[in-house]
């Protein structure tokens, strides 16, 4: 694993995502730099200084420091809520050295790309967009861990304007935290994440959703079990991150929805029709596919197949 | 907690939930008689002896054998798979005492009982119809547990034809063993579990049916995560039985999947028209009702609120 080297890294949003970037690298990188944190208020960052995830916090809406906190980053990084990257990036845009690689951390991508070519204009190609999966049930500097990244897949959406040393850069990065860095276009991301994240939450929610509008709701709850259980766990997902994912990702999310409308429909006339042998098929075909991915290990990336 | 004491018990299919009856009663009730296993084979509850479940196996095809097996039983429980009820009722009808009570354990309600009033006929009395829920991701009579119902619920389903102390000798049973015993008609019992247990099933396998329909299925398995693990775990359940419980129950399924899909095309038109205010509602409703529904003690019982 190639040792990752930097004089100064920018986090923008020091939660959990940018926080446990800060402290995997502080563990493992080679010759780990200064890192800076930039919050809304410099108040919002000083808790992660105080933890030592940080050295240093700036206030975004402070100029000056602003400006003294991008002057000489070799990587800028957003792990603000994606609705925020498009006002973020703008507002660095003009402080950018040339040399900074600026890459994000959002749930969805072809949006962010949208977003940060209005943003960034001619300066796009310094944007290498990027998604690390990792669990985000805790939230928070406080959660923040130095190998929440360990064998974690991070996708980046490499554009057509970068050039290859600066998605490089941010792959070295990722790799020095312990993650698999894989590549895939944006349009990519954005179908397989809207397949296996974005549609079994909606899923998940709708059926809490219809049980809490039946009159005998109550009931139903007292006797929900562990299917209904892990099903629905993450029903409990934060409303704000989901509805703003649902929105950011609508056009993969309302393919994935009209065709897995189109499978149940064919599920409900099995069992209309009572025809068992394709019930009995279809759940086989299901239960081996499920168990296979388990035994291959489940949430672990098959390997790392990273830019080369 | 009423003492149950017995003459005998004769148990048709010693396997989790059988066995598990058998070994609870051992375990907790006051003056414990003899446990008869009653299987296809007498070698397929032998193992059931060896192990100490119960005191004796009968094969159901020796007449003799069936015949002295249900002589003097005070209880009878049928354990197979809900296929198997209407045969086997039938098969016992002849032989029952008239002081015999009848109980099963199926995971569906209406069919058995239609079933029921079909082999028992004027009979029929005697049938208590059951339902322990507990859970059976492990199998057969090896994994058998004294403690599986503690706190479990048990449905009972009494039939407008039985007399209250033959309800309340099942009901003693069951609570002898730890368990909440909870009464409520045939159809709501149906209509509860199509909504917190067989439609969750029936998304979970379409979920994995769906993506293993696409071409780039490997990929999307590669970067599912622990929202599509948890979604999914239930698809690896069993695909016979899950078959037999769609089609058993299937028009309280066929009427829950109805009311689903009428609230997941809100979520979509929420989704397509961008709302996101309606999206945010539904979801944090969700999470509110999740939430207080796993604080509330998530898959154990609220109390129990058994036969009076």
């Amino acid at each position: 694993m190639a040792a990752f080297s930097f004089n100064k890294l920018v986090i923008f949003g020091v939660g959990l995502i940018g926080g446990s970037l800060a402290r995997g690298l502080r563990k493992r990188a080679g010759a780990a730099g200064r890192i800076v944190g930039v919050g809304r208020s410099a108040r919002s960052v000083e808790r992660a200084v105080e933890l030592g995830v940080i050295d240093e916090a700036a206030a975004l809406d402070d100029d000056a420091a602003l400006a003294r906190a991008l002057q000489g980053a070799d990587v800028v990084l957003i792990a603000a809520p994606v609705a925020q990257t498009e006002p973020l990036l703008a507002r660095i845009a003009p402080l950018l050295d040339a040399h900074t690689v600026v890459t994000d951390a959002g749930s969805t991508k072809s949006d962010v790309v949208a977003s940060a070519r209005r943003a960034l204009g001619e300066r796009i190609a310094q944007f290498v967009p990027g998604h690390p999966i990792a669990g985000c049930e805790s939230s928070g500097v406080e959660a923040a861990l130095p190998d929440l990244y360990v064998d974690r897949n991070v996708v980046l959406c490499p554009l057509p304007e970068n050039v290859a040393q600066d998605v490089e850069r941010i792959a070295v990065m990722w790799r020095a935290t312990g993650a698999c860095v894989r590549q895939m276009s944006e349009a990519q991301h954005d179908r397989v994440f809207a397949s296996v994240s974005h549609l079994p939450h909606v899923l998940s929610f709708a059926l809490v959703d219809q049980i809490l509008a039946t009159p005998d709701a109550a009931l139903k709850f007292s006797f929900a079990a562990g299917g209904f259980r892990d099903f629905t766990r993450i029903a409990a997902s934060s409303p704000e991150m989901w509805r703003d994912i649902c929105l950011a990702n609508r056009d993969a999310l309302l393919a994935e929805l009209d065709d897995y409308t189109r499978v149940l429909a064919t599920f409900r006339a099995a069992i209309e029709t009572s025809d068992g042998a394709a019930l009995e098929a279809a759940f086989a075909r299901s239960r081996v596919a499920r168990t296979e991915w388990q035994e291959r290990g489940g949430i672990r990336p098959s390997g790392d197949i990273a830019a080369k």
